[in-house]
């Protein structure tokens, strides 16, 4: 049985950050109810032209396993409906701003009374106790506040945001992480609690655990780490291509040594151990950037390989389409979405050995308003009343 | 209470991203044992230049919370403790390859037995049943094989690293996810399992949900969000320094257009809708840089926050210490280290309203070895006798 198996989840999020969190528990056989507003999740739109509306392709990556169900939380039938809905579930999870979603009537202290088990799960851009509190927050904000885009301006000249909405996967990430530790304390004291996953602090943390560096010592320290800061860390050239090699122990670092026909350099006190090598961090990616120059990457990555040197081929993103490992443990695969035909989906990277769960398509907006109303007790009156007003029947095809 | 109170956790990860995982455990208030080699954790000496010998900054960072035994797996006696422990903990987790912690005894088919409900968790390079299994890994390898260096080639021409061990610190996060679903999945089944955490999948899915794209319906879509990839997604210059501005919605977008003194760009069809911005990103982006040249930073945020235009400044990692939010919520804090001395730490990002435990300071080597012992039924002559071969005494303050 899929380890999340039997946890519902009332899930108010949107775009990335917030779905990245509901996507790993479906992964893992949570039963996630996304709750959308009349407009839809910004993200399907915003994730890539679609077959048919509202469905882009980043939106069917984020959001399988999940169904959908909106409601117009303007309204006070709507917000009573997300009470209600709250009242029958083990998780609430949105990116709402704290102050709009105390208005809505769906903070902690609104919810905890009618669900005492609730696992309550505010993810923000910035805790509260701070002045930026209550900030609106996408991944590039939080990217340029945390140092994340200046790190970048020590390799690349100036202030950039990383290829990825980083802040985003990695809050998400540790939002999942926070709401099944807080289910671990459940199942001990029987009491859910609230939890708040501010981006801003998550990824200043990320950002100071790597980078704090001898800045720990006090104000004169240097910050960085400079076998990741150092402008030669980085793929480097082969003769037809671009490999990674990392040979961070003495024995990995001896053997590559041996491997470049430098065995000389064992002895060099510039590179005989972890702190030599980190004292001289260019000079070393140096001998490994001119070493690698005269052969292609198949053929270094055999002689690497050989002597249990850390070394891959620099794969393309369209590449990962044919890597041969991907294809082997079938990480990509077809589809047949029950509204935009085939496509192609990523199952699980994760593997537990107890199950992993059926997973849905990614919804279409609303279209699982009546039954998710029926699950948690709504009468057939009710659930026709409501669906003329606070919520919404199914975005038709188009 | 913490919410992972009583959670005992047996961790043989190094370097970064098992410690990730196992630091975000014990700031849930899991007890960590971090069972070391006789060389130790490689992260002691390659985590900067340390105050005493084998304490790196980035190792106190990554290890607060946790306490350290020393033993030799190369001995029978050793392997024979790391099994006696791993019977009467919740949670296994290596960073070890597969091949090799089955020769150790410590694989999940040798744990379970001894222990059913142990959460047996593997973070490894590349999973289990594709043709890189147990080939040996580091971030920079992942970084490379999962597409991560190709997209920000997209952006700087040649495959880059990025500036962290990103691919450590969210594989570490998403086995601390995985391995609290699977005490989630425990509470209701009475059983432990075995976890699969392999990094290149993890990181290729982190890539493909971002990036898939048009490809996403077929070979001949293209990949890539140009929202993210394009060269002009970045932080913007002011009068006086680098500023974040990132207007997605229509609200934000007009409300944008409005503060820069240009509302006629409402009604342009180029900017009206989120598709249309979408479809003409860089022209967007150019109307952005171009409309925020005129004020300083400052100025600008006063401006765009009254608005609720997301925005913020560009923080150096250095100034992260003074950031004004960072300070009220106390995330950096003095800590007197009980070798180390006065050091800088980071408190938990996230917070619990059942409560966070007190952690302890990052171990030296070894240091709680013999206690650990005592803890899990060795006798007094055991402990004796193994302190003097499979199992290392502190490592002294030199």
């Amino acid at each position: 049985m899929a380890p999340l198996a039997g946890i519902k989840v009332l899930d108010l999020t949107s775009v990335v950050v917030g779905p990245t969190c509901t996507l790993l528990m479906a992964q893992q056989g949570a039963e996630v109810i996304k709750l959308e507003p009349p407009e839809g999740d910004l993200l399907r739109k915003l994730g890539g032209k679609s077959r048919t509306p509202g469905m882009s392709p980043k939106f069917l990556h984020f959001n399988r396993g999940k169904r959908s169900i909106t409601v117009d939380l303007k309204t006070e039938a709507g917000k009573a409906v997300a009470r209600r809905i709250a009242a029958g579930v083990d998780v609430f999870v949105s990116n709402i701003r704290g102050a709009a979603l105390r208005r809505l009537g769906l903070g902690w202290e609104d919810l905890s009374p009618l669900n005492p088990r609730l696992v309550h799960c505010a993810i923000t851009g910035f805790g509260s106790g701070g002045r930026y509190a209550d900030l609106p927050a996408y991944d590039t904000i939080i990217q340029g506040a945390s140092g994340m885009a200046s790190a970048m301006a020590r390799t690349f000249e100036e202030p950039r945001y990383m290829p990825f909405v980083a802040a985003d996967h990695m809050t998400g990430f540790l939002a999942a992480q926070a709401i099944c530790a807080a289910l671990v304390g459940r199942a001990a004291s029987g009491l859910g609690q609230a939890i708040e996953v501010p981006m801003f602090e998550n990824m200043a943390s990320f950002v100071l655990t790597e980078h704090m560096y001898q800045r720990t010592y006090g104000p004169e320290g240097e910050m960085g780490d400079p076998r990741i800061m150092d402008p030669s860390g980085r793929p480097v050239r082969t003769a037809d291509g671009w490999i990674c090699v990392s040979p961070n122990t003495d024995a990995q670092a001896f053997a590559f040594f041996e491997a470049i026909g430098r065995p000389e350099l064992k002895d060099d006190p510039r590179f005989n151990s972890v702190a030599a090598r980190l004292g001289n961090v260019a000079a070393y990616f140096g001998v490994r950037a001119e070493g690698l120059r005269g052969r292609k990457t198949a053929e270094w990555l055999e002689i690497l390989r050989a002597r249990q040197i850390p070394a891959m081929q620099v794969n393309a993103m369209e590449e990962l389409f044919d890597d041969p490992h991907l294809v082997d443990v079938g990480l990509i695969e077809t589809q047949m979405h029950h509204s935009e035909g085939e496509v192609l989906a990523l199952r699980p990277a994760t593997r537990f050995s107890a199950g992993a769960p059926v997973m849905c398509d990614a919804p279409r907006q609303g279209e699982d308003g009546a039954a998710i109303l029926g699950e948690f007790g709504f009468s057939a009156d009710e659930i026709e009343s409501l669906m003329t007003g606070a919520v919404r029947p199914a975005e038709k095809l188009q």
